[in-house]
């Protein structure tokens, strides 16, 4: 489990913040060597039992043959590239989380942002934002080389309240990533696709999502950096749209010096928002830190915003 | 605990489901030796601290009087009887569970019958269908027979929102099983009742249920038969309405051959929907199983549809 | 955990009430050794995953300072007077449990009460009750002398939906206990203030509450005395309201004999309702007790009600 507690600046004011959490994780063996398992956080437990509507945790089969996950899985991009380097006690609202297209369609941003494609009418039957339910996720490793694929499905009703009325939804994904010592390399490629059909109109949305990183670590210093360029319906949209781009991209770094830990993130989205974040914190030895950090974000058209925290984080 | 991966057939899409589970498990003992204990899954901790709406685990102790649990315990009629064996990964909506008073009132099928006892008045003001809370089991066991007694009551408001309306509910029921060597019968009967006074008017429904099964093991393979009857108000609706009838029975099977195991179960009920199901699976040991199932169900005057699941099962 | 099971009587109907429920604790120490941890029960698995609103579960770190508390911490008021000594098997509504200023706020009664500062147009708002979110506790002891203070905030949004509105929220307390061998003294007072601002009007309200309390252990028994008196808006409006009065105060005592517990309780509280409950209990051994108590309240203006339970209590 973990747990924290803190002070956080939203901004405007400063409040408490604190928290505690378990983890559940399960594993067995079969009896010709196959590893299983499964975990989930606790405060999760209604959506790890979600069967076709799994949002949270994993469920997991490996063996020679590679590793197969079922649930709250992400997709392969995400696996293959990952995330820029996070800063502060809570996160301070992830911006560091590269939107990879599950977690671009679960932002309320992405919603009120006025692209088209979030605007479909096949879509305003449907509460905004969506999300991902279950997934499955492949994963197999040899040598230096990780290769990902993954394929999931929306939290959208197979059949409408309107009698014939059918809209359905995927997502399907591919990523690699190679190591070279020190260095490493990685690509994902992730396309969605929701179809509406009502007997008599038939609407379909494809978005696609091509990334790209690179990642080296040399003393101590982890620096990675990513490029995204989204396609599809999505890509036009956003293209044809003065406040969006088609295009994101963000830098980070990680550093440790004995107990002493420093972070750092840049990132500019599809909305055009800049998010810079500072971090840094100090190992109490064990499972304690003290861990504090800054965000300042600066959306296109409007006021920038700084936030804050800083606390003790344990884990148990 | 237990988890699950696989893809689901609902008769139109295949969509993928997995799930993972914790169960807590707490025991004691008196001084004087009396056992006791609670039991619940993790995603049904709010119900199982529900108090007088104990709706998920149970509680008990026991000794040489016998058992007492509360909570979730079901009617003495089915933990005399039973179910149907089931079918499949996901148990594919569990048509083999036999349709106890509790089950019953518990289905949205119930409701949409047309039956009148679910129409009543006294009824209009509650969220439909409602359900059985906690309730109190005692069992008892001398050589080959077993006895069970249960009484339990409604998740319905004691004091209407209309001043001086009152509504209340319990069910009742007992059962009993008596095993000679590789036959056994059984036997059960539940009463439920609820009574409606608004000080002008008052109004009371009954519904009754005898239930019988026998069942048979030789060489691996146990089979059983299940035959109930409704009876009171609940008896009298299913008879005078063309669409349902007042008996319901089913049939079923299981059987393993080293780590292959079949089942497979027919069921006809008070809505006089017939549900076939076939399964199979294959134990790899350490808890992990392959499974698979496949559903038919064929309602009166509608057309059947067809439900299929196949992937992995762990218990922890 | 802990789980139940028994007999409710609410003053008009016998209902059947159980429960079980688990508890999560952790701990850690760092390398310098001070202690830290986190616990809550796995039913308020979602609160304490709260962050500014922890309304369950505590957070804490310790060493040679004194201990440091996040979350659901009360107030250092109720840390150092507590509670009355309660009885019965559910706790029969708690009546036992002193209203201190975070308590009082989560009472419908509060809300019901027409006591003006309930009332204002600064609350309209809000749901109400509203309650006391993320707190911390610092509490010190010295030989037989422990102090402690706390402060918390509200859970009430920072910005409003109108645009410009805002409303903020907080309270803080004192307190000390000293004892001398069986005989203890205690004292706390805690401050609570929200204020609103439109752009226009503005308008705060406070709240504080003194109170004192004293017991005393003699042959295995214990007995305690707790006098409250409200000050600021608060004081005033239940001043002014012939229905309410600004002082509470109350009377207890625990015994026990062997196996053998009984304990007691008197209370009058802010809306002039006496209550008074008499509990018994008898241990098994091995965490399990026979419980039973008997409630009366007695609210000024309106009839009295008498509740009972009966049942055994288990602790794993």
């Amino acid at each position: 489990g973990d747990a924290r507690m803190g002070l956080e600046y939203n901004g405007d004011d400063v409040q408490l913040t604190s928290r505690a959490r378990v983890i559940f994780t399960m594993t067995g063996e079969t009896d010709t060597g196959l590893a299983f398992g499964a975990s989930f956080r606790g405060d999760q437990i209604g959506g790890a039992n979600g069967n076709t509507n799994m949002n949270a945790g994993t469920v997991f089969i490996s063996g020679a043959f590679g590793k197969l996950s079922f649930g709250d899985v992400g997709s392969a991009a995400r696996s293959a590239v990952g995330d820029l380097h996070g800063v502060g006690l809570t996160g301070l609202g992830f911006a560091n989380e590269y939107p990879f297209l599950d977690r671009l369609y679960e932002t309320a941003q992405a919603a009120a942002a006025g692209v088209d494609i979030f605007d479909e009418a096949a879509l305003a039957a449907f509460d905004a934002p969506f999300s991902y339910n279950t997934a499955a996720m492949y994963e197999y490793s040899i040598d230096a080389l990780s290769v990902y694929a993954s394929v999931g499905q929306f939290n959208v009703a197979r059949d409408f309240a309107i009698a014939g009325d059918k809209l359905t939804g995927m997502n399907a994904a591919i990523g690699a990533r190679y190591d070279f010592g020190d260095f490493g390399v990685s690509a994902g490629y992730e396309v969605s696709r929701l179809k509406y059909d009502d007997g008599v109109d038939s609407d379909s949305l494809n978005a696609n999502h091509l990334v790209v990183g690179v990642d080296a670590t040399f003393e101590g210093i982890n620096v990675k950096a990513i490029y995204g360029r989204a396609g599809g319906d999505l890509g036009d949209a956003l293209k044809d749209n003065s406040d969006t781009s088609r295009d994101q991209y963000g830098i980070s770094m990680s550093a440790s010096f004995d107990a002493v830990g420093v972070s750092a993130f840049a990132h500019r989205d599809f909305f055009r928002t800049t998010n810079i974040g500072v971090g840094a914190s100090y190992d109490l030895g064990g499972g304690a830190r003290i861990v504090g950090g800054v965000r300042n974000e600066n959306p296109k058209g409007s006021s920038s915003n700084t936030t804050a925290d800083f606390g003790v984080a344990f884990s148990f």
